[in-house]
């Protein structure tokens, strides 16, 4: 923080990192204000399976957001300074990111219909695309990471969140024919990150 | 963060820093919270469109945000100390962010009225007011930047939001007109603050 | 950051602030949710004339949660660790901090009671306690502040805050002869703290 | 925060703490917002002894995750660099954290049943359980913690949430005896952590 303006190349990347991990940690909490417990004359059990939509997209929409800040995270851990566009990437990345609570309620309201999984596909769909769109920006002609980054933990990140892409792809086109297909999709799309990268081997110093 | 007592000249501006990142990544993420689904008879398309006031004043009221906080980035990475002052300058500012989701919600549901164009312009106009003020107080005689920050930079980022303030103006003067009017110049602003300048080449060291 | 474990005299104290500044951004925020527009037949003017009480407390509330704030702030400036008790009056302190949007709430709703004008002002002298007790704590023997620091500094800093204590306790007792004087000290007592003070000089490094 | 990347072992952990003192922030706050004051024709002082339990439960719950909070804070004393392992399980950590305003606001609603006992202690038995996977992950040969760290330390914060472990369990066992002695233990236990531990000790340098 007391080295700003000594370095030449762009602004200091903290204070983007605090926005989104502000921005991420708000959207992942405030998930959890669409649940009421509804009011009635059933007793709480019964009350509490009938909100079982909303306490499973809750759960979803959590760590597909978890997912995405890892992915963001990991870029920061190379990318140290920020210019404009890369301020507006971002921008729009986290547009996408608080519009996920709202859909995430259309999702859990209706979540029977084409319409309402179209919207949340869609919506991670465009949050995938500003992450990768990210990651490229920063890393063409090795505009904002480090000169000595190697090419394979570019094309490795790079590779990983298009990968993501084709998986949103897929669940949003399954909707079109049962929406069931779709939500099994997003649910088990997170497994697939569990899996360690060649990224993980690189920050691990064992690559 | 572990020198701040040696340093003579003031607070250290990184907790402002984090203040306002707070604030603005909260006042961005509780915009989509007045966006509720209509309950209903109609079809989940219908409800939507029905809704759009209110999806369009959510991505307009993030994008000022963002580029109001852009502009507050831009400040820190030369100002280093906070002294009294400057903190109120900064409360002052935080006050109307944080007033931003309020008169967002009453444009949504009044866009045809003059008097929530007015507030909202009024609410922005007097966000980029404390903005000036920021820059015009910790910049005067170098009091909180530092001295060897040339008088190009303290003049480029003046003029710039300066240019926004009178942007915010004529959007609020239009309104007495057509409300149409100055909705379009509050939707087409950010565009203006995709132009790089002196700032961003300063920044990038090309300068 | 990477210097934490080598020192041996207690936790780091940025994650303290870290912690406190998010719940400070995120009360300061949630306030404004407290403010709705009004539906109904009248015009917008009238309706938001309704709600005056509303705007009043959200902006006295936002002010005083600022007060707090830069007393906590100007305290850390000077204490570098933290030890289990002194994080558990942080942890008092922000019961009390994210307890203020409620109790303004109430005050919003019935400022003609004596109940709701007696309820905002004990959270508020609750919370300067805590403040008290925080420096109090943390200056006792130099316990979690530099050797160094001057005693005109810690006393200066103590009386500043029991100087606002005597002011909400002054607030207190008024509201049972008449709420409005109450509520006038509320509004009136922020400027107080624009008076620069000993301890402005002090990190102004000019004391 | 500019040395991350020649270090080469895992990712820097800043940016997890901030994005878990961003949520812990965010569900310490919201709690404050299930507590609505009741309209009606009684006056406020009944109206308030009516939301009793909105408010002891509130009170808990903060004080519940201002001990998980510390939890954490003691472990990354000493945890410096994350893995996806760990970043992991400070998802699912933090997805428990997120779920507590909640659990809490069906306990404050329905505080005689012991189903909404038995879900209030689930969710803390889970956050304490991801608590304990994660200190044993990240010292299990000194994976992520440095290699001087003495077992005594590791062992001690790891009985430490053992005992915690087994004070949830005690209180989800009582509950299907009476739900009364079930939350008494809730409310009696935080006095348990304000007793020093030998891990106090170690960071204040005396042990």
């Amino acid at each position: 923080m007391g080295t700003t303006s000594t370095d030449p190349s762009g602004l200091p990347a903290n204070r983007v990192e605090a926005l989104c991990d502000g921005v991420f940690a708000i959207a992942m909490t405030v998930l959890v204000l669409n649940i009421q417990v509804p009011e009635g004359g059933d007793e709480l059990g019964t009350r509490l399976i009938m909100i079982w939509p909303k306490l499973a997209s809750y759960a979803t929409s959590f760590v597909m957001l978890a997912v995405l800040w890892i992915g963001h995270h990991f870029q920061f851990n190379y990318i140290r300074r920020a210019d404009r566009p890369l301020l507006w990437i971002n921008i729009l990345f986290l547009l996408a990111i608080t519009f996920l609570p709202f859909t995430t309620a259309v999702l859990a309201n209706y979540y029977k219909q084409r319409l309402s999984v179209f919207l949340y596909g869609s919506n991670l769909l465009f949050s995938g695309f500003c992450l990768l769109g990210h990651w490229v920006y920063a890393t063409a002609n090795h505009r904002l990471v480090p000169r000595e980054l190697d090419d394979s933990v570019i094309t490795s990140i790079r590779t990983r969140i298009t990968i993501g892409l084709g998986v949103y792809g897929l669940a949003i086109a399954l909707g079109f024919l049962d929406t069931r297909a779709s939500l099994g999709v997003f649910v088990a799309m997170p497994l697939m990150y569990l899996i360690p990268s060649r990224v993980d081997r690189h920050v691990a110093g064992k690559d």
